[in-house]
């Protein structure tokens, strides 16, 4: 399926009206089963679907570790794509037992989580540290600019990329925690053990929940952060950057990641 | 609860770090409450919330009209705000059927949509229209970006608004779709019946959705529509408009909503 769609629109500009030739992002209906159990849809771009059905399946601790997702099936129908997933046993036992608690309480709610005190999950303490200069980072969100080929092409897409040591992986998507979930995902088939994590979008709660299920020590946005993302960061010992624009930037905390001017 | 905190951070700006005080959004987890049956948790900006609830019950079908609301009570606990909602034993006894559909199927997911099928809402087709230059659009905007007062103090949040013969109805949010829920909401109050929607943010499926439940005939957004967010202006009769910036703007569907320029 391709991420995007060419049709005709009218531009009006500077006072005249013309016909033009857009390019949009897709944006299609995603079901992500495990074990042929149907688990949540997701809007996402249709690109990286491995990656993403990888990542999701680790940022929501639906596994601990890749090989426990053996095998990914992708199917397209008239309503959009099944990721048809299949996990180890013991997994999905524990999977079940999650969902039988929720069904228990009559229950279906955003990713899962039934109650507020379902909902508020408790955040991993990150276990690794990285060094580096506040130019790093201007240099990785330069790379990353440079790498956002979706984005370019329709000005509709967010970007998440680790930059380690000059080198850059980056993931696109329509939604902001997809693209880090597609990226938590490509990150298995490497060693990025002394990345950071860059973010073209702002700091929210759940993109610092997801950053420290990868045991990432440092995370810069572009945009801000909420209160409740500088919390996590502080819970987990993450270093948090918000409004990383050129050189400038601000640390709204400073954990395992340390920058020097 | 306030929707801001102060804190302390540091800033790298032109080679030196300097210690600042910042205000970030607040984020919190809200959670609905149907009849005493819990139904769904949301992170979203902790003001408007008697406007969120009715809103969200409107833009996902809960209620039909804003009268089969009977009552909302909002307690704060540590881990977010309950939103305690009565609504009509018919639409309630209809909301058990709809989840009883989904936790036969061991189903939970996103906005309680268990499969693609289900994921796919049907889009309702709008049935009033409007006229205006793009030049009203240009001024909707600008009285918009006035009035983002969270946005103004925290640069991180999104906002959505009515505008009507030079009024101007507006709702923040750090959520985009909660913003909307939060004007859908607030235009129960008032005669809106001329009105546009504007969004500082992308056009996406889902504003799209939720834009055709409060039969608004012009949706006029800041950055990119989706393609499915133009498939369903089509399905919609919607008029979308998509970077409106200045007095430019691209016009990807010409439903409901009648532009010149």
């Amino acid at each position: 399926m391709k991420p995007t769609h060419t049709l005709r629109a009218r531009r009006f500009e500077a006072g005249s009206v013309r016909e033009t030739e857009e390019c949009v992002a897709d944006e299609v209906a995603v079901a992500l089963i495990y074990n042929g159990v149907s688990h949540a849809v997701m809007m996402a771009s249709p690109q990286d679907l491995e990656d993403f059905a990888l990542g999701f399946s680790l940022t929501e601790g639906i596994i601990d570790a890749a090989h426990e997702l053996s095998d990914i099936e992708i199917s397209e129908t008239a309503q959009g794509i099944c990721l048809d997933l299949q996990i180890t046993e013991r997994r999905m036992q524990a999977l079940r037992e999650r969902r039988r608690a929720l069904t228990g309480r009559t229950g279906c709610g955003l990713c899962g989580a039934e109650s507020l005190d379902q909902a508020i999950r408790p955040i991993a303490q990150v276990s690794r540290s990285v060094t580096l200069r506040a130019a790093d980072i201007q240099q990785g969100f330069a790379a990353m600019q440079a790498q956002q080929a979706l984005n370019h092409a329709t000005g509709a897409v967010h970007a998440a990329a680790l930059w380690q040591d000059g080198a850059l992986l980056l993931r696109e998507d329509i939604g902001r925690h997809n693209a880090l979930d597609k990226l938590v995902g490509a990150m298995q088939r490497g060693d990025w053990s002394r990345s950071v994590l860059l973010l073209t979008s702002r700091a929210s709660y759940e993109m610092l929940h997801k950053a420290a299920s990868a045991n990432i020590p440092l995370v810069a946005a572009i945009s801000a952060p909420s209160a409740k993302a500088v919390a996590l960061a502080q819970d987990a010992g993450i270093t948090l950057i918000g409004f990383a624009r050129g050189a400038a930037m601000t640390i709204y905390h400073a954990g395992a990641g340390q920058v020097s001017a």
